[in-house]
């Protein structure tokens, strides 16, 4: 198995991290694979709010209202928004930011792991609320809009390394060959 | 730079493929790379129709409507699916299966990129004509939603390897930091 299957198939959510901070480079690195992605008509319509104020953290973890307790001991917090503001020159472009942001989101969230660092992806779009409450916290322009929270640190010491157990699962149900 | 950010930051979507087929190893292993990702309480709520018939491929490439010729010349055409049936025990499931869906795709992008084999990301959710028409040409049940088609296969000799040119883009007018 190459390194990127490996990558691939051991990512696991982290939801306990260390004090560890994550250096520039690597944060830098994780927001460029998060804009490596195919995106509709290549309309690269994401942004990305880059958090480590600890303070601003809580706020966040507050803001996406359930399970989002990870967000409070992470080193940093991306809020990956849509910026429709971009989609209005592409046709079909609209329609498809919401699976473009999370296209963004998963290429960070390997890049991260690739990197030794561990995250949990947090929900937000399409809960109104979530949105809502995230767009609120960061005053954000009516073009953009939150689509999803990622988590991101070091796993905290009793987080085992490796997949979770029982990974990679292969569910043969789920695949169908020529027809349904 | 390790070779899953290589994997991340070299893919591009390759719109022309070799006669060559894709083994039935590599068909699985991209299949399990799918499986791998995050899904929302991990409802794993997808599932995956793969297409290698040539009739096939061409009447899906119809189905999609536009934009859908790479699966006309590839090796491998994947349905992904969302399954909304495992939406229904879990909160928040049903609201999330079109992000789990393009987790899905992407790793499975990504794991064949690792490969060497191209893909092509051909958006189908949630443009209503092109739900319907993959949902008619597979016989779907209802709670099957069709939610994007990868088309897959070794690049075609005119298509130079490495990335696009100008790749990996850094748009530092996309990032905030702390604050929007």
């Amino acid at each position: 198995m190459n390194d990127t299957l490996k990558t691939i198939m051991n990512r696991k959510s982290v939801r306990k991290f260390s004090d560890k901070t994550i250096s520039p480079e690597d944060i830098k690195t994780i927001l460029q694979a998060g804009m490596s992605g195919p995106s509709c008509v290549n309309s690269r319509c994401w942004s990305f709010v880059v958090v480590r104020d600890k303070d601003k953290l809580l706020q966040m973890a507050d803001a996406n209202v359930r399970y989002a307790d990870p967000l409070r001991g992470a080193a940093l917090g991306i809020l990956v928004c849509g910026d429709l503001s971009r989609t209005e020159f592409f046709a079909n472009a609209r329609e498809f930011w919401a699976i473009d942001g999370a296209i963004a989101a998963q290429n960070m969230i390997l890049a991260a792991e690739s990197l030794g660092i561990g995250s949990c992806w947090l929900g937000t779009w399409p809960v109104e609320e979530r949105v809502a409450n995230q767009a609120a916290l960061f005053d954000l322009p009516e073009h953009i809009v939150p689509h999803s929270v990622i988590a991101l640190g070091y796993p905290a010491d009793d987080v085992p390394p490796g997949p979770r157990p029982g990974r990679p699962e292969w569910d043969a149900d789920r695949v169908h060959w020529e027809t349904w």
